[in-house]
């Protein structure tokens, strides 16, 4: 802001917001606008010209319209969970933050047509509890569910636990509202199933980290809830076998498979070494262990019968080496536990170089395959932390430093190399380097690195036509 | 082709297609020409410069380039099976039509991954049939099946019998191979059930009926086979009962419920009356029947157990009149024909006026109360048929001439005007007007008349960013 010209503009953007949607709305003391610069992971250090909170999708379009007017880069921010940094604002001071926060209305729930309206800003849990109480399932679910909001789940497509039955945020939306970077407000509330009128607006703007517009409100899909949800744990010699056993399980359970987590025994081994409380689940030691989870519209003892039939075939057939199906909720609840404090007892063990990369199902084995034995030659003793959905072909390949050897120091020294050996590999797959998480401003040198140049140009394409100005997220996703 | 300039342009255009791609595979002949240029019902006739018959996607933007050299509109066709006149050149002879029919070949099938990477001409059965060979499902299933093909369900994101479950085309694919409108290759053959590194160019393709360039191969999604089908019908008192007893059944079943359709008692009695030997299934008669089905990965006998249970329980409260569970494969096949002698029944009966309609589930009730009785005020006497994809929200919602008028005279007296009360009504009911046929040349004025003025100016920004000179499928989805 060292230009006298730019301060006066900055200005005089910050005063017409102030009028548009009243001062108090309009944050501009640091102490107040802190909580909005920095990400979750505090990867991200920006600054701002002010931190707007709109209440109303009219109101998101009128502040855009003063943006493109002052020509000033607006940063859709949401519950402000990312993992990728795209809901920070650079360290100019020349962005400005808008929190949907506020557009936290539920608008409709239709529990006849399976859906639920919802603005941006409502929180993920809340979602979910509206749902709940209308007899329906919203089946998005992730960590950060409590603080996330709905539209930072669709604008970074959010993936999560239930992915392998339910699909991503992508495959939950029905309709959007948005507000278009020229500060047009688009009604795409649509709550159908089928709709073969034109181009695919919604798809374009889901996923795209409100670079091309700002998502303010959307119909999300219910589905039944299911009368129960049992889990049950298989062990296993390999991930190759882990492969086998999930086109078995589906075989045997079609559509009431909800979950197929692989965890390698160093990630339980991690687990109780950091929370002893939580036992390792099998007799023996095995080298892979996998996480089902069934959702019965029967009854817990339907799914029961079906994971004790599924278990005994796979043991016949040697797939499986042991298996323990819960016998009440509360052992159910002690499976999903193990899972969940994987990242809590990596975390307890210490820096790591963490990767969020999806490869087809059928390739899983071969890459962790080829992709530690790479990593073993390259940084000799590091450990593998690998578990995540494999059932989506979604896997957490994490490194932690040798046994002994000084995190941080490890982390400096090869955290470059290995993510590259990782992307490469990933690569060679025909894998994802961003699964679940986006690109935002963490990945986006790699994003261009490994696509081809003309998916590029056409992503280019799309942003210079629907963003002209380049005052949607600029920074974030491509450049 | 009056124009001398235009004339010579036409013929070095045509020329270089041969060298690229071999005089064989361009035909000009009108003999063979002709079965390219008519649609399959028979509303459009047009003529063509050219048929391009490629036989990779090489050969495809090979092609575009030229077209894009001697500015030639491209017409893309598959299999020619398309209900809105979306594949068919228009009647000035200088368009070329793209026939995808030789890029025939099954790339892969991944029976780990669930997918099959295919061509964009290969035929949907044979899609069906190779999944199978595999033990696996393609669900996509619909009446042209037998010579409409995978690019072509793409193109118009094709809907059919196994939505409720599965999706439609859209929901099915992973990832596409695309020459651009300036003739380069995007390989988007991504088998991943998550990636999040940009813009969702797949979904902007799927859908847009070849206008934003052109589909040369997918990969789609496999399901598990499921071990038994079973079907079953039930009457009802109405088309808001019908609704109760689906939100009933998806209780019941969960996901195993793969069919919901709902057909009218004067559907069921068509049939009887031009097909005999189909008898109608209840013992008296009732306002509206449903079909049924269920795909059960245990066995025909939990099938047959499960929806024993929801009949009992939906006769209990009332919401079904009377219910029949077929007892072998053969009665499921018999229930399954009745639903599809609907529209040959109605055939039979004479000319119709078609819609193709979607609205929220929730509303299908009031919907067709309130069409009903506007329909009835404008044209006393006119027979509604209305039957379709209940549980999608999808109806056909067919209108035939009072007994003993005469069809034509009917359908020219009142077409127009009754269009036009089934639009509104679907645009009230915040609806879609083609629900799975997309929009071709047939409805483009009606979807530009009732799509908000921000959408389709959306729509034209994307167009004239994808393809700035207008060259693929002119004339199609948006003008």
């Amino acid at each position: 802001m060292s230009h006298p010209a730019e301060a006066s503009r900055h200005h005089a953007f910050v005063d017409a917001c102030r009028t548009a949607i009243g001062a108090t709305y309009v944050l501009t003391d640091p102490r107040d606008t802190a909580p909005f610069t920095t990400d979750w992971r505090r990867r991200y250090n920006g600054a701002t010209l002010a931190v707007l909170c709109p209440s109303s999708a009219q109101e998101v379009a009128a502040l855009v319209r003063l943006a493109v007017e002052h020509r000033v880069v607006i940063v859709p921010q949401g519950g402000n969970t990312g993992l990728a940094g795209g809901a920070t604002p650079d360290g100019s001071g020349e962005q400005a933050v808008l929190s949907l926060k506020r557009l936290n209305r539920v608008r409709d729930v239709d529990p006849h047509n399976n859906t639920i309206t919802v603005e941006a800003g409502v929180v993920l849990a809340d979602v979910q509890a509206r749902a709940q109480e209308a007899g329906r399932l919203f089946p998005l679910s992730l960590a950060a569910e409590g603080s996330c909001t709905i539209g930072g789940n669709l604008a970074t497509n959010a993936g999560g636990t239930g992915v392998l039955r339910y699909g991503n945020t992508r495959e939950l939306c029905l309709g959007l509202e948005v507000v278009t970077a020229q500060g047009e407000l688009w009604d795409g509330l649509r709550g159908l199933r089928k709709d073969n009128t034109g181009y695919d607006l919604r798809d374009l703007f889901i996923g795209a980290e409100g670079t091309l517009g700002i998502i303010t409100a959307a119909v999300m899909k219910l589905h039944p809830q299911p009368a129960a949800r049992v889990t049950a744990l298989a062990a296993l010699a390999s991930p190759h076998a882990a492969l086998d056993f999930l086109a078995l399980a589906q075989r045997f359970a079609g559509p009431l498979l909800t979950g197929f987590e692989l965890m390698s025994d160093f990630c339980l081994k991690l687990v109780g070494t950091h929370f002893p409380q939580m036992r390792y689940p099998f007799a023996e030691s095995h080298a892979q262990a996998v996480l089902l989870e069934l959702s019965d519209s029967e009854s817990e003892e339907h799914a029961r019968a079906l994971f004790e039939r599924l278990m005994e075939h796979a043991l016949d057939e040697g797939l499986v080496e042991d298996a323990v199906v819960a016998e009440n909720i509360a052992q159910s609840r002690a499976f999903w536990n193990l899972r969940e404090h994987i990242p809590l007892a990596q975390a307890e063990e210490g820096l790591n170089i963490k990767h969020d990369i999806a490869v087809p199902i059928s390739r899983i084995g071969h890459f962790i395959d080829e992709t530690d034995a790479a990593i073993a030659q390259h940084a000799p003793g590091a450990r593998m932390v690998t578990f995540g959905h494999l059932g989506d072909g979604n896997l957490h390949y994490n490194v932690q430093a040798p046994e002994g050897v000084d995190a941080k120091a490890f982390l400096k020294q090869y955290q470059s190399s290995i993510n590259q050996i990782v992307y490469d590999s990933v690569h060679r797959h025909r894998g994802s380097i961003s699964a679940e998480h986006g690109l935002g401003q963490l990945k986006i040198d790699e994003a261009m690195h490994y696509k081809q140049p003309v998916e590029v140009q056409l992503m280019r394409t799309l942003k210079a036509a629907l963003d002209p100005l380049n005052l949607m997220n600029a920074g974030k996703v491509i450049r």
